[in-house]
C-alpha cells in the first residue's frame, strides 16, 4: 500500500493521477516520486478466474474507488481528497511524456474504449473501418486511438456542428449525422467495428445497419434505460452487440504505455477546486470539451 | 436445374423435402431419385464475397423460395405446389436414415439453430453449458442438437408445464421458468452460450444475467418489435448478443449430414393438404408439437 498526493482528479472522481509519497514495505513495482494513476478499481477478490487472469474488472467481489462502502465499512470518495491510499495492485505507471492532467481521464474514458478495441483486434490489424458513435469524453479519445492504430475512422453524431471538430482537430476521416437518413443509407454495410459511447437512450437499428455482415458494435455508453435493439439488422447481418466495462489492471497499464508511445491524451479543461460548482453546472449543460480535471494539489499554473 | 416432386412441405412453405424427377444436363451432384431438401434460398448473386464463401444467406441480392417476386417477375410460392424447380446450388441431400417428413423442418428450423452453434464452437467442444430459450419449432431441435453434441442443456421457458417435455422426452438437463425470479437468480453466470428462439417481445436482461462473463446470446427468434436490451448486464458481464439467419448451403448440407449421423429430426405432425385450414387455426393457437408438415404428394399412410 502506498499514498498518492498532488493528484489531479476527474470530476467523476475515478480518474486520478498523482505522485507517490509513501510506499508499503512489500511493494516492489513502485517507488517514491513515481507518476501514477488510479481508476475505477480499488480491490477485488484476487482468487477468482478473472482476478487470476487480470480481468479484475469482472470479479463479482469488485470494490470501486468511489461512491461505495468498502469492505472495512469506510466510504470510498475516489479522488475527492487530498491524499489517496491505494493497493499497489490497482495502480498503474503514467508515461513521462504524458501531462498529469490530460492523462487522468485515460484511467476510465481511455481504458473503456481501449479494451474493446483490443478485443476487436484493432491494435494489431490496421486498415479497418471503425465507427465511433458520440463525440464526448469517451468518443474523442476513441477517435484518437483508432487513428493512432491505423484505421479509417467515421464519427457518427446527432450534432452536425461537430463535423469540423471531428475531422480537422481529431483527425476523423468521415462524419455521419445519425438523424440524416440519406447519409446513414449511404453508410450501410461499410464499417467493421463500431464503438457506441452514447449514454442517452437511442435505437441501435440505424447504427447496426452501418456494420458489414459479421461486424461488431460495442456498447460502452451505459444508457440507464434499455436500449432498443431491432432484431432484423442484427439477424440479417449476422452482427454482434457486445458490452465492455473499463479494463483489467494489466490492460490498463498496456493502454497507458500505448498512449505514451502514440502521445495520446484526453482534451481537458483544468480547474481549481473552488470552481467545482461552476464546473458541475457547465457539465449539466454538456458544456465541456471533454473533461474537467481538478487540480487538487494546486501545482499547475492556473 | 432440376425438379423435385412428391415433396413434404412445412406450413411456412420454405422447409421442403422431395425426390428428384428430372435433372438438368449440367448438374453433376444430383441424380434421379435422390432424396433432397430445399430451404429458404432460391438464388443469390454468386459473385459477392458471401456467395464465394458459401454464406449465400447474407448476399444482398438473395432471393427467397417463398413470398417474393423472383428476378424473372414470377411469384415464389415455396413448397405450396406439386412440383418445384430449383437451382442445384440451393439443394441439399437428405441422409437415407432420416424420414422425409421429420427432416423437412431441418431446412429452416434446423439450420437456424445449427449455424450459431457451429459459430460458437459447440460442434467441436463438448461439455459446455448451453441455454435454449423457448421450446417450440426451433427450440426443440436446438435441445436435441446441443445434447447430441455433448453439452449440458438448460431450457428456459415461460411455461412451467413444458418441464417434463424438455427433460424427459428431449433430454434437457435443467429447466428454468423465466418468470420465476428465484430460479433465474440461482442460474446467474452459469451458461456459456444461449440460443434465444422466442419471437414474442421480451427483455433480454434476465436472460443475459444467466450467461457467464464473456458469454454469448444468439438471437434467432426475430421479434418484429425491438428487443429490450438493458446495458448493464451486457456491459458488466462483457457479454455479446449476436444475430444469425439460417445458414449457407455448404453449412446446410453439413447440418443435414450431422443430423443423419446423430439421427436428429424434428417432431412433426403430418397432415393431408385438405387439413391445411384446420392446421392454420391450430397454429394460431400455438397448438402444434412442433411443426405441421403437409404431404402434398400423398405418399404417406395418413
Amino acid at each position: 500500500m502506498f499514498c498518492i498526493e498532488r493528484f489531479m482528479l476527474h470530476i467523476c472522481r475515478h480518474e486520478i493521477t498523482g505522485v507517490i509519497t509513501k510506499v508499503g514495505s512489500n511493494v516492489k513495482n513502485f517507488k517514491l516520486g513515481d507518476r501514477v494513476g488510479v481508476g475505477c478499481l480499488a480491490a477485488s477478490c484476487l482468487e477468482c478466474e478473472f482476478c487470476k487472469n487480470s480481468q479484475e474488472n469482472y470479479c463479482d467481489q469488485i470494490q470501486f474507488t468511489y461512491n461505495g462502502i468498502f469492505w472495512d465499512g469506510t466510504i470510498t470518495y475516489g479522488g475527492y481528497s487530498e491524499m489517496l491510499v491505494a493497493d499497489h495492485r490497482y495502480v498503474v505507471h503514467v508515461p513521462d511524456n504524458l501531462p498529469m492532467d490530460a492523462a487522468a481521464p485515460l484511467l476510465c474514458a481511455g481504458i473503456t474504449v481501449f479494451s474493446p478495441m483490443k478485443d476487436c483486434q484493432l491494435l494489431e490489424s490496421p486498415g479497418k473501418k471503425v465507427g465511433i458513435v458520440g463525440l464526448g469524453g469517451l468518443g474523442h479519445v476513441a477517435v484518437k486511438m483508432a487513428k493512432a492504430f491505423g484505421h479509417q475512422v467515421t464519427v457518427i453524431s446527432t450534432s452536425p456542428s461537430k463535423e469540423n471538430e471531428a475531422k480537422q482537430r481529431l483527425g476523423a476521416d468521415y462524419f455521419l449525422v445519425s438523424t440524416d437518413a440519406k447519409q446513414m443509407q449511404r453508410g450501410k454495410r461499410t464499417l467493421d467495428v463500431i464503438l457506441d459511447t452514447v449514454s442517452a437512450k437511442h435505437s441501435l437499428g440505424p447504427i447496426l445497419e452501418l456494420l458489414k455482415v459479421n461486424g461488431t458494435l460495442v456498447v460502452v455508453g451505459a444508457p440507464d434505460r434499455p436500449i432498443e435493439l431491432p432484431s432484423f439488422p442484427l439477424i440479417f447481418g449476422k452482427r454482434a452487440v457486445k458490452g465492455s466495462m473499463t479494463g483489467g489492471m494489466k490492460e490498463t497499464q498496456e493502454m497507458m504505455d500505448v498512449c505514451g508511445k502514440h502521445n495520446i491524451t484526453c482534451d481537458v479543461e483544468l480547474i481549481k477546486p473552488d470552481k467545482i460548482n461552476q464546473a458541475l453546472d457547465r457539465l449539466a449543460r454538456n458544456d465541456v470539451r471533454y473533461r474537467f480535471v481538478i487540480d487538487i494539489a494546486g501545482t499547475s499554473k492556473l
